[in-house]
């Protein structure tokens, strides 16, 4: 299923892209798409079977609003440097163990929406990345066999970032992966069973028209089902979490200078082969 | 006001510490204490009338568990080597700029609260740390003297630490400080009226009786003011949003060989002047 929120930020209501591509409305079936929901296999499946018996109201898209596909996420966790050529690209050695960092919930904003340059940036970059979103609860998994049925889904997230914020401010790269509206998230969430291969999908994203990244989460040095292994050893996982999974090549970081990192009118527009696709404009904060 | 918020874990009730010690059910006057609440100034003048007017019903105390003082918190922001004692106990310099690092809300539990040492943990250490609690969204605050506006109030936090995790497993700090139960917080949110200096405020923390830390937020590179004012500069505070505000010197990583980590069965206890006391039993994961 493709399970999604549409409506004014903050007052999104749940929905369901069907197979014909008609916006159905869930709000009378549950109450939200949250981790609650993602948890409850038999909501999912009243969800699965009003579906099919074709009963859901149509919603009409004109000029709808599509929030981020998970209300009340938690936290997301990141992975960094995950794909070879990214890591290549930015100079940096391929890691040994996957290289982990948060960012808060509420950086978490609709695929559409404004993303804001912040006020001090001069290196705001963007990340083209898959989203895995947990559905039971991950707490030191056995094996990364085992982990894939924590996974509720799937989605597309633009995991943006500010690079001298990251990497040339002290400290950690949290300071540069949280400010506000820096990880928009959707449009929706494509339930597992709908993704028999993470590791088999395409991700492109375009700024102002012309392709960026162009990379498959093959070339992911840790897969899917390694890494919620692998962070489980060191944080619990809880549904309605989100791990955006990492970035290939083509970032703005590892151009030649002058490096084109975003400022306020571009438009980046970014995609994971089935997931869907988001459009961002760029604002000042 | 001391705040508080007491019952089982995840059914917490509003409470109130009167002046002279008598623990009030605020159920009635408030539905939780949570970010809502610390923003909204006419519900905390009903609630300090309702105290002032001895009208709150008297809970007993016996065999209580005292919880987190405040729900549904969004992200816990921290301030890595924020004392200079502390700085150079671990053998780096003092940073130009403030340390910031996150933590994941579902860290954070009651005061007294079991702390779970990870299953593959050879270095749980501790860190006692005055927390700031977020009341009024900050965003880009202009001065450290306009910050302070933003502080709804301030609790004892337990910045509990996997050393080998936060420093010798590649990546960010955000490995060693993202373990379930990570971050007791609590016993009582002390409102910022009552706490006319921050910087003012003794710190000590205790491993099976023996004092191991004994500092003073006197001694904080970046005070808390400063602090609000430069994370607001990166991200956006929301109300019920915790910043640590780092740890004094004498955690068990600035120890001489064997340094003393936390095992199961050890007992540590803080308190910061004024804010209350914690006490944690460890167990194993």
């Amino acid at each position: 299923m493709k399970l999604l929120r549409v409506g004014t930020a903050g007052a999104e209501r749940p929905a369901l892209l069907d197979r014909d591509g008609v916006l159905r409305d869930l709000s009378a079936i549950v109450p939200d798409i949250d981790g609650a929901l993602l948890s409850d296999a038999s909501a999912l499946d009243r969800v699965r079977a009003a579906a099919g018996a074709g009963v859901l109201p149509a919603l009409d898209p004109t000029g709808l609003r599509i929030g981020p596909p998970v209300a009340r996420i938690g936290k997301v966790v990141c992975i960094g440097l995950n794909y070879h050529d990214h890591a290549a690209e930015t100079g940096q050695a391929v890691p040994a163990e996957p290289v982990v960092f948060l960012k808060a919930a509420d950086t978490v904003v609709g695929p559409d929406d404004t993303v804001l340059v912040p006020r001090a940036s001069r290196k705001t970059d963007w990340e083209v990345e898959l989203a895995v979103v947990i559905g039971r609860t991950a707490r030191y998994v056995e094996s990364a066999e085992a982990a894939l049925a924590h996974v509720a889904g799937y989605a597309v997230a633009h995991d943006v970032s500010e690079r001298e914020f990251q990497t040339e401010r002290g400290g950690t790269w949290d300071k540069g992966k949280n400010c506000e509206t820096f990880n928009p998230l959707g449009p929706w969430l494509v339930t597992a069973d709908e993704v028999p291969d993470p590791q088999a999908l395409s991700l492109r994203l375009w700024v102002n028209g012309e392709l960026k990244q162009d990379g498959s989460t093959a070339d992911q040095i840790f897969p899917v089902a390694e890494v919620v292994r692998y962070v489980s050893q060191f944080m619990t996982l809880h549904p309605g979490d989100v791990i955006n999974t990492g970035t290939p090549a083509g970032v703005a970081m590892g151009q030649p200078e002058p490096k084109p990192f975003l400022r306020a009118g571009d438009v980046v527009e970014l995609e994971v082969e089935g997931l869907g696709r988001q459009r961002q404009e760029l604002k000042d904060a």
